[in-house]
């Protein structure tokens, strides 16, 4: 049994961090830390916990103890990265839930992030979190950088096709959608109700920070080709739906290619294989992953759905948890 | 022809003001004034009017030549009350689509509104423009209070009612939902898209200010007894929908009642009596309040629909200045 | 340990029945029958169960085996009244989700349903299964008729009002907003995502069935007076929000009424109430049931929110399971 | 001044049909027709046109009168072509806004709709009516094909592209969005506002028709190349958004690139080319597309938006009139 600290916890991810791990059977006590919202109760934050949350008060941010053996920090951009150095040194485990050390490069963050990385020597010692392909790596990890949530959605979908068949892949467009709630909890004009109603825009176009990630990923397989990654905004609360267009050199065969997803995913229990493009409904508010191959001449395409504050976020991050003790990868998930 | 000025023509209500008087056959010049967005571009502003609004730019609010004849003004509480008098001392006509005019009782803006009103010589001067109702005693008028939107839609929903029966009424409870457009355009965290998706609340209960000025108007047709308000946010952008129910002393007779709502509202190009209770689509994105009246016992059931920013705000300003100047209601409305 | 029937049960109640039946403690084994969807596979029917939910096959509810102890029926209006006799004859437990035994006066169904009941008889032998008001009185019941929708959120937002204060209340405005499950899961053309798309109609004005069943149960603890009950479609797929208006004889003593709320509640495990009115998504995806209650004068406004197909359908059946036989009120639930 | 009729104008396409042909200029009468509807009041079908629009009667399809010099036909798949041929040889001018003569080749029918084309022989008569690229071309002609609703948004955008830089091009992505509209005003279970609210899905994948349409008229400036298209459907009533990513041979040179967008659609009124992605409101209600392009390396990403119901069929197909009289091309659209 441990005790687990939860840094940044009162927005829209760490909600979710504190409903898994307040009934993960595992975790005997947790505390809540936050900037703004110090000296909050849970119950006054979060309404719908009344009655199945203990009702915390959240800890100011700046004054965190370090009692607990594990620590989950979903900050934004540039403030893990000067908390979590402290966290490491005094030999607490850290799974970080932001971006400020996914990136290996450092230089990478001057261009994408726009800051200068404080604590470089950082990067190299987390290990990358993608919960389903890389958990048995995990096991008894200390930091972890828990992937961004489309990453999450393009990297599920690519890998078998990646690393199976990476010398025929000419180049690969990624279009992703994404729910509201990707951008947080702020006050912010352009996302108001009545601004995102019957709405859809694309952002960020060839900006946007997950992009570096989901290359320096596939780098790592092999894939060191043409990537356009387009992100847009969807008029729903949750989700995340990727469209992953790949052109092969050649014809694909695509019962090869489906028996190396099926292979590879044989075993994940949060990754389902399905028939049929999935629907986004199917996956929010669990920890799936919903993929379907399509083949069409020397064409793949790719949908991938998921939930972006589980999956996506403190849900994976549970997953890295377990990954990390060697519990049962669903430990506190269902 | 006249020449008109907007004054806090930047929000959604201003949007609209804009779109309805650039295509008005005798407004032949307009002007926009903003505080927050002097200097703009309305195409900035309003990406949506590239093409077929002048792309003018905004001028400061606190530098208004007087070379209008008329003003419409779309400014927070608190902020009209300042800027009116001097308008109407330079002998300007004034539409003002706040509150701070609406009431004729000084004291109720502390009560309700919670400051205390600097101008209260001015409340008597302007005349209340419910314009489907009073209509023709607006005509060449020089200071209209435009209604609140929910007032428009309970008065108009009520006015036949009480004006004909209202000896028989026990009392009245009015339940008004709301789309989120309604609470203007500035950042707020209890707004935003993820917050308000698949949410409705009520809010304010017997605190909101359109309760006493429904309250006045009812007053001055005879109606001084019980009435409740209780209004609630929609998870939609656009449009009010207000529930009136009626207690009679005793049997209401159907056809008598409907008779009346057909005699008031005959003439009115922008009432249309509704056979079946209407729907929030038949209104949105136009200046129509769509009514139904149903009786049960000694009950009556008034459902009423319409756009909380065009039929509830600048739809009907435009309509006040066509009852100014004498012109077809309908002008530079469909 | 029990066994379950779940009989109709692949529309939207039947979707939570199995999620909860599948996982709750005290049930060993369930089957799933069906009309036009046996012989399909859970997984089928339901792409989100997959990997969480056993695949059963769906089974013909013509041919109905007798090997469990209690069977939950979520047929259509007029179907469960056929079905149910013979469920009951064979030392069954029944509790029924449809309409069809809730009423106790056999007239009421000519009236208000339409159709003349088959089986008056088994009326009586019913017990109405409000799970928070009497669930002590459920234990070892036969046959429970689970409420509507709308009546529980309108009879659990007014007991404890009425129960206390019967002899002030002047008269009852209930004005009610539903998703659009509560309409079920068959193709409609007014129900279509284009249709109510940013809509709002108020319908059955006068004329719903569950206005009969909550006269029905308010009677039984003192009012007969006037009660209005007025429902509306909201465009979100899951919940109900009822507001409430009360006028009493005389001023309203807040403390007082708010005292009996507290004390009726204290208790009950799925009754919030709360100091603000509660938003839908407080309640969605729970069994929870939030209220709050707002005096001025002599009026009294209650909202009561809570989800359609838990609280209001499948939740209440489970809780009901549990008041049969002593289980913890939550048990499958949480 | 001309007089046209209106074949299959009862559902959501026709509506739009209505309303503009109704207040167009240059058409003094208008006749609907319909199948289902045959015999109703335009009131009772679409309760929002009553005071606006003349309150006709729908006459049945299969008893046209050839009255009128024009006919407009919104027809299901399959339908129109049956009835064509019989108003061309009675020498009146047709606009099909269905898909049954879009493609030129008979043998695209067996595949891609399943149906045997009837009368090859008119696939040649037709001209493809995208207005805004051909709209010159359409000056007196008898019978246009309204292009689909994804191919107007796919065309458009990659028009300029195609045109100047087609050697360059390696291979072509498409992902669009569409709101549910598209699907038309038919009773469907999956298109229930239940089922989709909150949802996103793909659908057709490697299977929608427009892919051939697409297809065929990038061929005619030189494409003929790899192109994929995946379609889905979004939780909004209106509107569809085509995200475009094309590989270039080299590095692209994107002012180049620009200026050939601005050289195509400098006259085009109802093109709006924009510095930042469009958002969809921007064009939801109205006969504009708007595009963005963004260059990175050999990448070229164009983002379309346009409203389906207009731009994407009855806007397009007013446009189209307009063109065949040489009227000014925004007559009766704005």
């Amino acid at each position: 049994l441990i005790s687990v600290g939860i840094i940044g916890g009162t927005g829209y991810t760490g909600k979710y961090l504190i409903k898994f791990l307040q009934k993960h059977k595992n975790v005997y006590a947790f505390d809540v830390y936050g900037k703004n919202n110090a000296g909050k109760k849970l119950y006054d934050l979060f309404p719908s916990f009344q009655g199945f949350v203990e009702n915390k008060t959240v800890l100011p941010v700046n004054d965190i103890s370090f009692e607990h053996q594990i620590y989950f920090v979903s900050l934004p951009h540039g403030e893990s990265m000067n908390l979590i150095p402290a966290l490491l040194n005094k030999n607490k485990k850290v799974i970080d839930l932001g971006g400020d050390f996914r990136l290996d490069d450092k230089e990478l963050y001057d261009k994408w992030y726009g800051f200068e990385h404080k604590f470089p020597e950082y990067l190299k010692l987390k290990q990358y979190g993608l919960a389903d392909i890389n958990g048995s790596l995990l096991k008894e990890a200390d930091f972890i950088a828990n992937p961004g949530c489309y990453p999450t959605s393009v990297l599920l979908g690519l890998y078998p096709l990646i690393k199976n068949f990476n010398d025929q892949v000419k180049n690969i467009s990624v279009v992703s959608y994404s729910g509201t709630s990707g951008a947080g909890k702020k006050a912010r004009a352009d996302l108001l109700f009545s601004e995102m109603f019957g709405n859809v825009k694309a952002y960020s176009v060839n900006k946007h920070r997950h992009q570096p990630e989901i290359e320096q990923e596939l780098k790592k397989i092999g894939f060191n080709g043409d990537l356009s990654f387009t992100t847009h905004l969807l008029p729903v609360e949750r989700g995340i739906y990727s469209t992953i267009t790949v052109y092969l050199e050649n014809e694909a065969d695509k019962d090869e290619i489906i028996s190396e997803y099926e292979k590879q995913y044989n075993e994940s229990e949060f990754i389902r294989l399905r028939k049929t493009p999935p629907e986004l409904k199917w996956v929010v508010e669990t920890n799936y992953c919903d993929i379907n191959v399509s083949v069409r001449n020397n064409s793949v395409i790719i949908t991938s759905a998921l939930d972006n504050l589980i999956k996506g976020a403190a849900g994976q991050a549970v997953q890295n948890l377990n990954n990390i003790y060697g519990w049962n990868s669903s430990t506190g998930l269902k």
